[in-house]
């Protein structure tokens, strides 16, 4: 996505930009609000990029909202926090339709008992197990705002997360923790002591990416819309 | 659709089987709920299907129920109902991630209006102002049971209609004569006029494919769940 967008800037402003993002995400991530900047001498008003850009990416990329922005401006160092969702297609047979938009599961999940779970992590915590093993952050200390777990139409699961900053994978790990809460691996009240140990091993299964939606990067002083 | 799983039944029963649909859905059309019978001489019992088809299937077709139906059973004739959706995304700028699963619609549209123009389909009508010009049916009276009209996330505009049965197009041009409802092009109060008229010219235009869904098809004495 970044190389089309720089590509489509070249051709607006003839020259080398290079765009930085709040957020990489990883392949089959779908990036439903992700931010960047770029520093231009162009006389394109901040505002009107988005009409100029919108004209010359593919289908697949779209500028949703453009504008100038002080200089010393960070996509990704200025955010002060993000939300998350995570879709799960709950249906006996595998998804056709949603199939690259949603991670399966074939076992009828207790709705109940993950959002029972969700409860836990939500606040302060060292969330050291739930980032990808190896990764490397000067603290894993984080703090999750809200979660909420809703019933979509068609089996879909709708978990949501808001919070100043995630870990590598760590949406995905929750994900992968919560859906074995859903099948009975993990229970509920087991939640609070696998964010105490730390322990990566403790946690559940890094859920697949294409269930994950970057929807939305806030700045300001407060993570809540 | 058709040939995969007929190559699939193939592979199965080594029968050349022909499947009949419950309906005939267009190129970008999403058939979420369709219907489909055979016959075979095959000893696979009904239910097992389900499991035998859905492994040779490719990734974008799956069979969510299989069972076995009487002699002279046929999936489109015996048909009590359907249910349709059509999805609208109302954004200022188009979709990305949903560009080939709903509508685009950038003027803000009045759900309202929309809401009080779709009570005048429901009932039995002569939809003849709603079918594809050029169509042939004996009788373009059709009985509409529901329209409901619901704001989804995301931007997402969800209107679903039940009846009996459907014309050519039909779903498409209702959801195409909302639309303009909803932009203010058509009042609500002139939709029992486009229908009394008969005239195609006077309903909306055809809305396009990609935004519609055959969600559910009904068999049995109500088209209701």
């Amino acid at each position: 996505m970044q190389s089309v967008i720089e590509k489509a800037l070249f051709e607006l402003t003839g020259e080398n930009v290079r765009l930085t993002g709040a957020s990489r995400t990883d392949t089959g991530v779908h990036a439903y609000g992700q931010t960047a900047n770029f520093g231009t001498a162009s006389s394109i008003p901040g505002d009107k990029f988005i009409y100029a850009l919108n004209r010359l990416l593919p289908k697949d990329v779209v500028i949703r909202s453009s504008d100038e922005v002080p200089a010393g401006f960070h996509s990704r160092f200025d955010a002060s926090g993000k939300r998350y969702r995570y879709l799960i297609c709950n249906t006996a047979q595998r998804p056709a339709i949603m199939r690259s938009r949603a991670c399966h599961v074939s076992q009828a999940l207790d709705v109940h008992a993950i959002r029972e779970a969700a409860w836990y992590f939500i606040g302060t915590h060292d969330f050291k197990a739930f980032q990808a093993a190896g990764s490397c952050t000067e603290t894993s200390v984080r703090t999750i705002s809200s979660i909420t777990v809703e019933n979509g139409q068609d089996n879909l699961l709708i978990i949501e997360l808001t919070g100043d900053g995630f870990l590598y994978n760590m949406v995905r790990i929750i994900a992968g923790t919560l859906i074995q809460v859903g099948t009975g691996k993990i229970k509920p009240g087991d939640v609070a002591g696998i964010i105490e140990g730390k322990n990566r091993k403790k946690a559940g299964k890094t859920a697949p990416a294409q269930g994950l939606y970057l929807m939305e990067v806030y700045y300001g002083k407060t993570t809540e819309q």
